[in-house]
């Protein structure tokens, strides 16, 4: 399939003249940063409604900024424009791109922050950010966000198209990010399946990179156990056993417990509590889920 | 009275073509959370305005949000529609409702969040929702503001009316906050108001729970008098009597002071400073204003 | 030059029926401070769209807001009205203002924060924000964010003019804020340039009051040196002598370098770190560059 020529282009019109554009950075809410982002948005395209998806992705963290789109885009409309912009690599020989990937599109430096939407849909075009008539008239070496990738989205949510915005780019090409997938093993009556974390969210719970389809009967069998591996210098953590539909199930106990996040992955939360700091765990730790089945 | 049937049911009529869809939760925005439900309300009903009031409120905290709701929300045109969402009982049997009640819509669980708009509004209706088709397809136990709360919002702000949504609700069954107003006893020349610190601002203003109108001659008396009982492994805090229109006017000195915020109840501060911090005080804790008439 | 007629005042129609209020406090979001002034916009101007700049300015800290909006304001659309909210002064006798400079206009107190504004743009004329009838029935001593600067605003979004809103005010007294410029000396060979940190940015970048136009040949130079000076107690710091173009340059070394920063001033970072914790220096610290022309 010729991946380049989408059936039907994406443009302001499938938002009804109301087109959005997504923000996801790691710039922090206490600079100018995103304020003028918005502001070169709307002097290129009044008519733009700008979303903060966050701005306070873990600074230059690539894989968490990643994860939180993957779990975000999907719920915004067909045509939504979002721009990621955390870019350690700014200024570099890193490359500047649009893409569209199923219904959305998606500006930001190609350096993986794509990953999971690539992963997921349909890689329809995409381009380099080489036309400079897209661009501020000056392109600073460190904000690419204002002067690249801001007035890049508000042209297409004027009704550019990806075409116009540079050279067409093979999606063979485009930076994934190194994704560790979970591993899976069965021995006899017992799984084990090992994971990370994937995310630590504003209440402190973990979010593990293990969906809850490979755990379809999380609630009914006899036993799981979440099992953080010892690391020294560490305090050992007991095993995890208790599971819980919900966060007030868990009410009489302030030990932690394993659900399902919202958005579909098996995570760990405390009751009324923060589970990374009781269990002292962050982004990025392993941990093995063994599910006994009978 | 029947409060279940409004004589003017409020839609999206009311704010002309551009509902506002106001958002307080606990969700804080360092995760796509907030984001998400924007993107929501904006598939449903694209020409919503969505106005943040915080996501910074204290995790689970359902007296510090409805404070905060109650200082805010009569600052918003007629017909807004409220989305709170601090929420620890999501996915248990608590009751997700939508209420109308004085000129505005409050959309969130049945928790005691909107004691207080229940105290100072009359109630026209209230709904528990129900009915599905205003849900997202898929419900997750943990994330009711998604999947619930803002779909719901935007289909009122679409025009939907209250009855369409569930249930109705008898008015008398919502959840109250046990809100512990100030206690007012007075002896010769001498009153005693028994308080409490309601919140604690992002400057470290102290904001009781007592209202000026309890004070009405704060200014004028001979001496007041606001004491913080000493607690044990506590530092005794000196009685604090200074009294200050406006931060400035106590610009010679770093004593605390007395002074009426700006929602009308008495407050503690310091100038160019932290009481909080200073004080050693936070929300909850109880304070004694004593007032010598004479 | 009569400054006080622009030749086109300014006024909603500049925006094409979608009038921009950009906003800047030291409100913090974690109160419901911002979202009741877009309340009170919203009920008096309900087309306008409302762009967050930062709430999240050093409390009180008039120099560092200043500094924030003289790197932001002229991203913003021609007509876009500033509200800028830094007023340790609220409720005494500093002036509330409207100022037309440029292509936009500004509201907020009269203590400087417009100072960088009043140096780069011809002030075309300044009011006294006397007219109360464009403020809120009930002004409280302590947020005239709410009570004068956002209602007041949002009349401006609406049309009303200028001379409409108070009494005229003389430019020439307009408060400004004692801004040091970077003082530069030579000799033989080798330029001295004192300068200051004029703001720490989200990274941890520190950003000088040093534009790179007072050291247009700063890569081609043999070596410069920017030095900061040992304070007691402190341990000393080594000169600084790299320079990259860009943040990923210096992805070999975890040494800090100087670079120049988005907005046209030099500025010290460490790749993937931050160099305000590195060096222990804040907003404020002096720094001097030693530029060696051969």
């Amino acid at each position: 399939m010729d991946q380049r020529h989408p059936p039907v282009p994406i443009n302001a019109q499938d938002s009804k003249n109301r087109p959005i554009i997504a923000l996801l950075t790691d710039f922090g809410l206490s600079d100018g940063y995103v304020g003028v982002m918005k502001g070169v948005i709307a002097s290129i395209a009044p008519h733009t409604q700008c979303i903060d998806i966050t701005h306070d992705s873990a600074p230059q963290n690539i894989a968490e900024a990643a994860w939180i789109l993957a779990t975000s885009y999907h719920y915004f409309p067909r045509g939504t424009i979002f721009v990621c912009v955390v870019d350690p690599g700014v200024g570099s020989s890193r490359k500047a791109i649009a893409v569209h990937a199923g219904d959305w599109l998606f500006v930001g430096p190609n350096n993986g922050l794509f990953s999971y939407v690539y992963n997921e849909q349909l890689v329809h075009a995409a381009v380099v950010l080489t036309n400079a008539a897209f661009h501020l008239p000056q392109v600073s070496t460190t904000f690419h966000g204002r002067d690249i990738f801001a007035p890049v989205a508000a042209h297409l949510a004027r009704g550019t198209l990806l075409d116009e915005l540079g050279l067409s780019l093979d999606p063979t090409t485009l930076q994934h990010l190194n994704i560790r997938p979970p591993i899976h093993h069965g021995t006899n009556g017992e799984t084990h399946i090992e994971g990370h974390i994937a995310h630590v969210d504003h209440f402190g719970n973990l979010i593990t990179n293990i969906p809850v389809s490979m755990v379809p009967h999380l609630f009914t069998v006899p036993a799981v156990q979440a099992i953080f591996p010892q690391q020294s210098q560490e305090k050992s953590t007991l095993p995890i056993t208790r599971r819980q539909h919900f966060f007030a199930g868990a009410a009489e106990s302030d030990s932690p417990f394993i659900y399902v996040d919202s958005s579909g992955y098996l995570a760990i939360a405390v009751h009324n509590g923060n589970a990374a700091q009781l269990l002292g765990k962050c982004c990025g730790a392993t941990m093995t889920l063994v599910i006994r089945e009978k």
